[in-house]
């Protein structure tokens, strides 16, 4: 019998109510496991990877407050805060913008199962994992799939059509490039926390044009998701005119870190944030050539000031790399991710890991690598 | 032109590659806003709602611990202690058994769309909003819907039959009141980490029988979410046989608190946390019905220890007495949701929250209310 057919059991008979205590009568069978009883163990690293970042003090004290509850009106005004702080590091005065209860991922499903119904077509940039990714989502959400060449990019040619929506992946570029979302005309923006921003990961900004705003709250068919309806998270987040109603209950302390670290970016002001990333790149970059290292993009300015990828050497693993330089260094760089997995190394500096020192010192450690994990041993 | 059969920008012509520095000299057009520079506003509060409830200071200190990678070693260690922690809170022995990245929604989602696919049959015991909105989740994921009557909900009856898969929602009740996910024969068992087990919202535990899983692994379609596909997950998890691979990334302090707030439950015992729970929440009766209130739920026996909902005494409007309690006495307590809405109070007693001390402190803010509130000033 196949599971789609399962229409048995609406015959079932009408039973008594349970009675749940008699359960507590019951022996457990699963004890307490043992490795409980030991402390929580967080090693002290430096984030130099391509996200989480470290979290400065001001946002860990920031996420370790009390709670208060989701819906009081002090929340309220703790979203409102964090919509102002996404449309000012956005560069953007859509009314829909809010933060999204989930990590990065969670936003690109949000983004595309709201503003795309089953069966229209998605024209997806594939330049490595996260086009890929976004090309799955897409596939499993029943939509169509048409190719782009990643050489299309340049966002005026492609938006001066009436008949697309342009949807921007900042997850890693936002606060430490230039992003102007209604300047550069994107319809649809989102980034997660964990990068410059400082915060843990858990909560993603996102905000949507007047289009896409207008071609999500007439679609044909309800979004596939509950969670992520933006109709439900538009009000939840006061951006309709009707009063704020339960949705979902909101990760509390996970904004509270978000409101820091959009309050620490408009403190600090975007046009210093972007000198500050790109000086640290440049400083970075100069250093791994000096090495001897080839960067993987050849281009300077079309390199991604928050993370600085390089061609891993000939006669290098590099798993042995990255480990030498955590176990012996305390510091985390990483390896390629899907078409580049294996090929290159990876080194994040967001936010309040982009500073002089910090580069000096994963320089200090990458050079010791070297020297260290060659196969014929150098 | 509908947005279905825009295809037209397939033919778009061959740019060159975007200069995202010339973006820098452009100005900024939305200035950073005011209300960032002041501090971030936390008043501090009795959670007595229905979740979240305060955090206890040891799981506040974990979440506001220094992060580290969502792939690293010890993050593995961490999250294998947290299945442990989840196999006993719900006395199961599945291997499929973690913790989702999100609030219990996020769960419940990811239940229903993992095990279900489009066209299959769901029968909903709607007693309250959590069965309307798993049911609005159903529909939107094209799944059949069949009715049953609450009072079928005795667990062996249903469960005898091999044609179903038995999904519970844990919640509210998790830690709180028995359940034996293995004994009962629950397939689908899920809960939140903000409720009983005093953690802040943001993760939501999640375990599924061997007939779940392998329902799930033998499915002819990809479920329609990335960020939820339990084939993912698992691996992520280690409950695979495969290396772990990056599949999101995850709120790596959320999951140190919930760890915590597992450890927190092995060390008390479920047993302890049952009685204790049990005895608070009849104290807690036994002082409404002193007040002269009427309690929502008649049978003692079926009450859950939890949340104790009692009926809004006639010539009050809940809104108002939930104000006063909540600006004069700095204690949350609740309304109804959903069909209870407007004609009950609901007071909750979960985990570090459920003592005497604030059943008292609750009964003499209730009791005040009761006196200033009422629509012909007593």
């Amino acid at each position: 019998a196949s599971w789609a057919t399962a229409r048995a059991p609406l015959s079932l008979p009408v039973l008594p109510a349970p009675r749940y205590h008699a359960m507590s009568s019951q022996q457990l069978l699963v004890p307490p496991p043992a490795v409980l009883r030991q402390p929580l163990a967080v090693p002290d690293r430096l984030l130099l990877g391509p996200g989480p970042s470290n979290v400065p003090p001001r946002i860990l004290a920031a996420g370790g407050r009390q709670l208060i509850g989701h819906l009081h009106k002090e929340m309220f005004q703790i979203m409102d805060e964090i919509k102002l702080g996404i449309q000012y590091a956005f560069q953007t005065q859509n009314p829909l913008t809010l933060a999204i209860s989930g990590p990065g991922h969670c936003a690109m499903e949000a983004a595309l199962l709201n503003a795309v119904e089953a069966g229209e077509v998605v024209l997806m940039a594939v330049n490595g994992i996260w086009g890929e990714r976004a090309t799955d989502i897409s596939k499993r959400l029943g939509m169509g799939l048409g190719p782009l060449p990643v050489c299309c990019l340049r966002l005026p040619a492609i938006n001066s059509s009436r008949m697309c929506l342009l949807l921007v992946d900042s997850v890693a570029s936002l606060g430490g490039a230039p992003i102007l979302m209604d300047q550069q005309g994107i319809d649809i923006l989102y980034s997660g926390s964990q990068k410059v921003l400082n915060a843990p990961p858990g909560s993603a900004p996102i905000s949507f044009s007047e289009r896409a705003r207008k071609k999500i709250f007439s679609r044909r068919t309800k979004p596939p998701s509950f969670f992520l309806d933006m109709g439900w998270l538009a009000n939840y987040w006061g951006c309709d005119d009707k009063p704020r109603m339960y949705h979902h209950t909101a990760p509390i302390n996970s904004f509270f870190s978000l409101r820091e670290g959009l309050a620490i970016l408009a403190e600090q002001g975007l046009e210093n944030s972007w000198k500050l990333h790109k000086e640290n790149s440049l400083y970075l970059c100069a250093g791994l050539q000096q090495l001897g290292l080839q960067l993987f993009v050849k281009e300077q300015e079309v390199r991604l000031p928050t993370i600085t990828t390089f061609v891993l050497p000939e006669g290098y693993d590099w798993k042995e790399v990255t480990a030498f330089i955590m176990n012996k260094h305390a510091i985390e760089i990483s390896g390629g991710l899907g078409p580049s997995a294996g090929k290159v190394l990876r080194i994040g500096l967001m936010g309040y890991n982009s500073t002089k020192f910090n580069v000096d010192r994963v320089l200090h450690a990458l050079k010791d690598a070297l020297q260290h994990c060659h196969k014929n041993k150098l």
